[in-house]
């Protein structure tokens, strides 16, 4: 440490251990050398930003009185634990955060013994602090489960399960519920109100007046605690559905009163069985521009901390989201029995503008993916035409509601499936490595796959003139620029398109890889086909590419298990057609984090691995040069 | 109508029309022939006894004061809906339930316009009739929705997500609560727990004495109701929960009494917004034998109504559960990290001796597929090893938790899953035609597939001594009698077995397919392998395979997209080796219902079928007797 170190106290700190004993004065110095180190941090390597700056006192409150890490914390989501990873030995890494080898935005158990629980999706911490309790039960190891979860994140159906487990056995768990009052979106939904009617009760304006007045009525003393419990919860808390639910609930308290939260924590950790502690925090706190806009605050690229992060995207292309975007404006404004479903993701799915022009058939469910396909389902059954956003990764949410509930009965949902693919610096959690597999399984589901931003619209328009289930996925952030035509016109259904004819080598391409089959096949002189549709699968055009090509080439940015390759190796196969085949795709490991051009490399899919791969095939595969039945049969 | 006609009643009945008018105090008489002809149709098909008996009066009344098909019913699971089904012109339909060709157990849309929405997996019907009531909304159509939910259904998280929008929603939504203390087996969790405290309070219990008099406090009109709201709810009802995520509860009332059950719902007819509705029934209702074991009751065989379903499965072989079930028992002994998880569904599981021998470490966490994977991965994080046991499309409803919290962190938790491939009886929805696609897309899982049922419990003792996820997925019903030895003896990782050796076709053989494979093999001398492992695959073997013989055949019972002959496909073009393909297995449609042997006729699974595909592709295929590569090039 020297004098002109900016971060004294974070110095000082490799571990919780090196702050456990200071005094509780102290700590709020602490939190504003972390607010300050986030913001610099954040903002160099982009990231997560308002959800971190809400629960720094949080945080170290948590860290300081429970005995990380042997008492279990478990983030919900986890891209609010910067200052956990900080706290933790990693405030080295910070730089690399989210970048290729790099320190992952999400808590990761290889990464850290005090990262519990590997996350990134939502809703998941209830169950999993539940686990690690009544393993510590089972094991009669004396430490204590805490999850961390959002308002936003309640509204999951898992969380409600979890809930309703929890309350029911009596093992020692802690639900820190961190009520922001929002989850990526505002929040919607009756849990939502529900909360809000907690905060504007008296109880909660008497203690921000004066929490530690309140808070001393807590006794410090567990005997004492235990016989006063139910009249400590009659004075002080209004949590009857929690309550209910068999947790006890305590709350609401400011999440940035380091002073208050520690004592509660305190007392907390010396209390046996389930319980609920309803904290109060401000996505962005301390930093104005972060509160005041929590929504682009929330993940942010890099930016100037002076300025702001800047707004206006200049005359770039558009993103996929926004084609998509506007595509649902000029589709709802041509036809009146569209209705959008969002399952919290207004603004990654694109949905804003749609929302503002069309409030009566925009639906935010919350995070609740199920609920958004059965519901879509149920008013598809009455004639509505609904369209659900969603992402590949979080439609692995919803996966029984669309066998179930939607192809099973074939009723006309079309599903706008964003993040396919390779999706970045988010990993493993949120890429989009399996959708192609999940869905190609599923009868009598339509599925598309763009190559373009034109491409993407058309096929919108396709699926939603479709009398059937159908999904169009397609990449995070910009295409190739192909301009969507201003019309809503529909493809062909089930129909290819030539887009190079070549000899030898024909590369079928599903989707935006279709630009390295194209670069790959004009230097190889190889035909080639955008494939459009994964399903049905263009047979015809395949047949006639297996008759007229040495070696057929599929490329796709799906996991080759059970992808759009072996759809033709399925077709090839059903037709008793046998003619070398070339599966290109995601490899068989969970995507890393990374850039997309990164991550593309990694798995194989520029233009020169394809190229590179083809020429290999080529050069030494025998069996492209040998009679494939006759030769070994005897 | 005869004077011997058994059901003067029912006869005069072809549409809920054709008794809206009677008096309500002939409506017993109704109940009362209902329920003799449930007992004397089931008793001869089989099928789901003991729910529908509980439901007579609540089906009846709601025909009753609710314009049906215009007002739409939407029944949760749906194994309920039997007397829905009589009293909607299907009566006669009833000797053909559950099977090939006849009545669905479960309402389906293309059968009735009063099957408003096909079910069979639990907690859908609020999502739904939410959807139809919004739906009805913006399209201007004054028309009621109405859930029937039981409270085992309630216990699933997508019910919750369901309720927290409908409260925030003002559409015209009724929630019947049908509260039978019981799912499947008897209910868990804190939902159940809060039901029975309700059920307990005064209120009922003066209710029950004499229901009429609280009933009339609910005043008929529907302006007076609105202003006198607030204070009626402060007088009759409890339902804090309900009231607290926005819908307006009533109740609990008894769902025998006819007469009460017309006022109430007349009343809430007649009212606008969300409502819960919280109705007392009994679960075999009426029959005394399933009155007394509503769980034997559930779901039947044929049986004597005199004597009652008996039991004792007298010198048969073992189901492929109770191999799971013997299994768990004797892994538990020799392991104390096991814990056995069920979600809601212990003797459908086979863990009914698990749960006595066991106690502390068998969790039923009631309806709630995905918390129940995401506790086994929290214990898992601990050193335990949970087994989940879970069949196969239910297993569809925690497909993230088992990619994202499991798989990913690559967790040793087992899936036994139950009832994969095909079903019966049960129809498309509880058919498990898809998992081995959905799994084998996810990397590092492991999926077993036995042939029988001395294998299953080998892979289960494999899986378990596994320190990475991994799934045995098993059939429904018994298989061909191979008495699993004793030991807990694990196979060789990712090895096949050789069955015959043949010559010129080699079946590779997934899972209990091997038997048709093995009789259409002895037939043909073709090669047959036992395949044991979908993933990873024995690629030695496949490889080994190719190079000996003119075509490859592989056999399962999961549909061919994406399923365990892909994986094939994917070995071979992986290793340049081009041989002709055969895949069998399910086809690409929704399986139908009907017996097992009837399906696997229909899937073309049987051994004749195995038999002549080969005969019909070694005949006519020209691919397998031409130079695949060479002959088209230029």
């Amino acid at each position: 440490m020297t004098p002109t170190d900016p971060y004294p106290l974070l110095s000082r700190i490799h571990s919780p251990e090196d702050f456990r004993d200071w005094p509780v004065d102290e700590l709020p110095a602490l939190a504003d050398e972390l607010r300050a180190f986030l913001l610099e941090s954040v903002s160099r390597t982009g990231g997560h930003l308002a959800a971190n700056l809400g629960t720094v006192e949080l945080t170290i409150a948590l860290h300081y009185t429970y005995h990380t890490p042997h008492d279990r914390l478990v983030w919900d989501v986890g891209h609010q634990s910067y200052t956990h990873k900080i706290l933790t030995g990693r405030r080295e890494g910070m730089p690399t955060l989210r970048q290729k080898d790099g320190l992952s935005g999400f808590p990761k158990r290889d990464e850290s013994p005090y990262d519990t629980f590997g996350v990134g999706h939502s809703s998941t911490s209830i169950s999993a602090a539940l686990g690690m309790a009544l393993a510590a039960r089972q094991q009669g190891e004396r430490r204590k489960a805490v999850a961390i979860i959002g308002d936003g994140a309640m509204t999951a159906g898992m969380a409600f399960e979890a809930l309703n487990h929890a309350g029911d056995e009596k093992a020692d768990l802690l639900v820190v519920l961190n009520d922001n009052k929002m989850s990526i979106s505002p929040n919607v939904g009756a849990m939502n109100r529900y909360l809000a009617r907690l905060l504007s009760g008296p109880i909660y304006s008497s203690m921000r007046e004066g929490s530690k007045r309140v808070l001393d009525r807590l006794p410090p003393m567990r005997e004492f605690m235990r016989r006063a419990e139910e009249h400590v919860k009659g004075m002080i808390t209004p949590g009857t559905l929690f309550e209910e639910l068999g947790l006890n609930y305590y709350g609401p308290v400011d999440g940035h009163d380091l002073e208050g939260l520690v004592k509660m924590l305190r007392n907390l950790h010396s209390m046996e069985g389930p319980q609920l502690l309803h904290v109060v925090t401000h996505k962005g706190h301390g930093y104005e521009p972060a509160e005041k806009d929590p929504c682009t605050y929330h993940g942010v690229g890099r930016f100037d901390p002076e300025r702001g992060v800047q707004n206006g995207k200049g005359n770039a292309a558009p993103t996929y989201t926004e084609v998509f975007g506007q595509w649902l404006c000029d589709q709802a404004a041509a036809d009146e029995r569209l209705v959008g479903i969002t399952p919290a993701m207004c603004e990654g799915s694109g949905m804003t503008e749609f929302a503002q022009r069309f409030p009566d058939r925009y639906i935010d469910v919350g995070i609740a993916e199920q609920h958004a396909l059965t519901l879509a389902a149920g008013m598809a059954c009455e004639g509505m035409r609904p369209v659900v956003a969603i992402y590949s990764s979080f439609l692995q949410r919803a996966y029984d509601q669309l066998v179930h509930d939607i192809a099973l009965q074939g009723l006309p949902v079309v599903l706008a499936v964003d993040r396919a693919g390779v999706v970045g610096p988010d990993g493993p959690t949120h890429a989009g490595s399996f959708d192609l597999s999940f869905l190609r399984c599923i009868p009598d589901l339509v599925i598309m796959a763009p190559a373009d931003e034109a491409e993407c619209r058309r096929m919108l328009s396709t699926g939603f003139l479709l009398e059937r289930p159908c999904a169009v996925r397609y990449p995070r952030g910009r295409g190739p620029g192909a301009a969507p035509e201003e019309g809503l016109i529909p493809l062909p259904l089930g129909q290819a398109q030539m887009r190079r004819q070549g000899r030898r080598v024909a590369i079928l391409a599903f989707g935006t890889p279709l630009a390295a089959a194209l670069e790959a096949g004009e230097r190889l002189d190889a035909t080639v086909l955008n494939m459009r549709f994964v399903k049905p699968l263009d047979e015809a055009r395949v047949l006639e590419a297996a008759r007229g090509h040495e070696l057929l080439v599929t490329v796709e940015d799906n996991v080759v298990a059970g992808g759009a390759g072996s759809a033709v190796a399925e077709c090839l196969n059903a037709h008793g057609v046998s003619v070398p085949l070339l599966q290109l795709g995601l490899p068989d490991r969970f995507q890393g984090q990374g850039t997309r051009e990164e991550l593309l490399q990694d798995a194989g899919l520029t233009a020169d691995d394809v190229e590179a791969a083809i020429v290999a095939r080529l050069g030494t595969d025998q069996a492209c040069a040998r009679p494939a039945g006759r030769v070994l049969s005897k």
